[in-house]
């Protein structure tokens, strides 16, 4: 069930332990679920328990250590060798009693590393207060530091394999979001449009087939359309709706992000002047993005541009994106917004979203993109318009 | 947008600020966002930033502290006054110079907290070992506690709202069990399947809508039926495949899951018998489930059963399951295994799933059960059976 050669994990391996040298780290113990694939293949919805890949420098291979139970789809999805693999028993689930880093601190001891420099990825979703405690309890002669961001920043430049998987994330999107605004219509239910939505994206492509995005169908509208985060409810759309879609096509654990804004009947002025601004914008940045220029600089082209309007806009415009699991696909490492003086560079891949956001309405039209020799193409072809019917 | 009436959010809060004086806590910091939906009804998927509702002994109402563009989501669905929906600068988010705690311990101490009891839930996905940090430097004379499980602990007698909520989500999965068991067939793709699994139960009924849950579908297939948290893939199934369901009817955040095998095909005899064994167990726990027993005497009675036949069980049989957002529908509180001697009340919700997890197959029965006055009932009504195909 391997998604990659060996040859590729072994390298992005190596590149990791170059980190840790760098580093001063001599074992890194890794619970950012994306980061686990990224470096064993691990693939399994496992990650509402304790469970981690442990990079040891003095060991060959990386070991995954979980739930006894998942040990088995580990096995199954994983390169690494089976005795790499330990399971720890089900007492430790949701306890009150005992943690599962409990366990793992018991492993490491075990394996002569409870004295070593330990990195852990300290503001992962997966890595919590009471994990941190855990471990420094039972390891209380190790020296623990932050190694937040270290594999997430391996990861930002993608090797051909991981581009071609975007494209076909992307491709998943253009079917996707057209389906979608086929689809819309006054009177249709929301829960029904979101139906229609998870269907188109995971079947995919008579090729190849969709996976779950690690976000749900975001799809605020009408008067709550700058309420970015909202999904859906059973409601119907009502004539005079705007309607955004925020969704991504997703390939093997790897998303192509999109937005779309749609006006159900005759657009308000303010919604063709927002939307014609934010394309405008848009435009501007994906022309202005190309190997050598930095994160903010993209940003301030945007925003430069809004302040002719007499506009402005509170939060970034953009992240890094590619491989993910829930609650996420942005990969916390680039964020488009002043102060990020990070130099983009060929094959990194973002997702451009300028979102306005207001009380009363909203747009939002997005293109998630592959950063190429000479500047950016974007991963999947929509019309980038504001929609009308 | 409010799902419950004010009356019983406030009742919640009586609880919960009561727990907090037995506990001598002033201040409570809850993280959960199934939590913070319980106590303000607080819905988007922003879960993926850091976010709280923070409960103030001193203060009468909650106050959520979360990014600023949610604001706009939680003014929408939250009952809370808008002036205690206080939104933090995006330069906070996914940031490696300032963290999201840096605000709120500017907020408590601004707010005369910083000298107090404050609890948190060590253990919750979204309250990370860096969230932990932060807030103890910025509030360097505040008493931490662990609160995990604090607001679980209230939730798990559900009010007459909250079954309605669930004996919808049991419609659905009624409906969309057996939309699925219909659809699978050798040959579909199994991208296929999951896009009609994701259809059927995100449509939901005539009357109400589907939610999505907070789990993807589980369907893992054939020789890999045993490593219970895998998804899918873009193969087709193959006659004689095992195919195991593990899904969730959803209704506005409240869960109802199942899971069901099929065989696509003549069972062999060791599937056969499995089932067999997992039906009666089943059976016998479901029987035996009345307010006054205890979580582990349930589970002894599983287990008993299954010495009978020479085999045993690694894992829990159970949980208690209701309201919550990814990564889990569990609620983090009763576990059916030894140990767990909490005892059972009317009108908690429990999912009882004793899976049997081979290296090479493996068969899921479950039921959700609401306890009743004299015993259980299912939250949903799907044959109890292997199915055949």
């Amino acid at each position: 069930m391997l998604e990659f050669t060996k040859e590729e994990f072994l390298s992005r391996l190596v590149k990791i332990k170059e980190r840790m040298r760098e580093k001063n780290i001599d074992v890194l113990l890794v619970t950012d679920p994306a980061n686990m694939n990224y470096i064993t293949g691990y693939n399994a919805w496992s990650f509402y328990v304790h469970q981690m890949v442990a990079v040891l420098l003095d060991e060959e291979e990386p070991v995954w250590i979980g739930r006894f139970m998942d040990a088995i789809a580990c096995r199954k999805t994983a390169w690494i060798n089976h005795e790499n693999i330990i399971g720890y028993s089900d007492l430790f689930v949701q306890s009150t009693e005992v943690h599962p880093m409990d366990f793992v601190a018991d492993t490491l001891e075990t394996r002569g590393q409870g004295v070593k420099t330990i990195a852990v990825e300290m503001d992962n979703y997966y890595f919590t207060a009471k994990a941190m405690e855990s471990l420094r309890k039972g390891l209380p002669n190790a020296k623990f530091v932050d190694a937040q961001g270290l594999v997430n920043w391996v990861r930002i430049i993608k090797s051909d394999t991981e581009i071609e998987h975007m494209k076909r994330a992307g491709k998943i999107m253009e079917k996707g979001m057209m389906d979608a605004i086929n689809y819309l219509d006054v009177g249709v239910r929301k829960c029904d449009m979101a139906a229609e939505i998870y269907r188109t994206f995971t079947s995919g492509t008579k090729e190849f087939g969709g996976d779950y995005a690690s976000i749900v169908p975001l799809m605020p509208t009408g008067i709550d359309a700058g309420a970015c985060h909202l999904t859906w409810t059973d409601e119907k759309y009502e004539d005079g709706d705007i309607v955004i879609f925020e969704l991504a096509g997703a390939y093997k654990r790897y998303h192509s992000p999109m937005s779309r804004t749609i006006s159900l009947g005759k657009p308000t002025q303010k919604l063709e002047d927002t939307a014609k601004i934010t394309i405008e914008g848009l435009n501007m940045a994906l022309d202005f993005i190309k190997p050598g220029v930095t994160a903010e600089e993209v940003e301030a082209v945007w925003s430069n541009n809004l302040k002719r309007y007499g506009l402005e806009k509170e939060s970034r415009i953009g992240y890094s994106t590619g491989l993910n699991y829930p609650p996420d696909w942005g990969e916390h490492t680039i964020s488009l917004r002043p102060g990020d003086k990070t130099v983009l560079q060929k094959n990194m891949t973002l997702h451009v979203i300028p979102g306005m956001y207001y009380e009363d309405f909203g747009v939002e039209i997005s293109e998630a993109i592959l950063i190429t020799e000479t500047g950016c193409e974007p991963l999947a072809n929509v019309e980038r318009k504001l929609f009308i019917k």
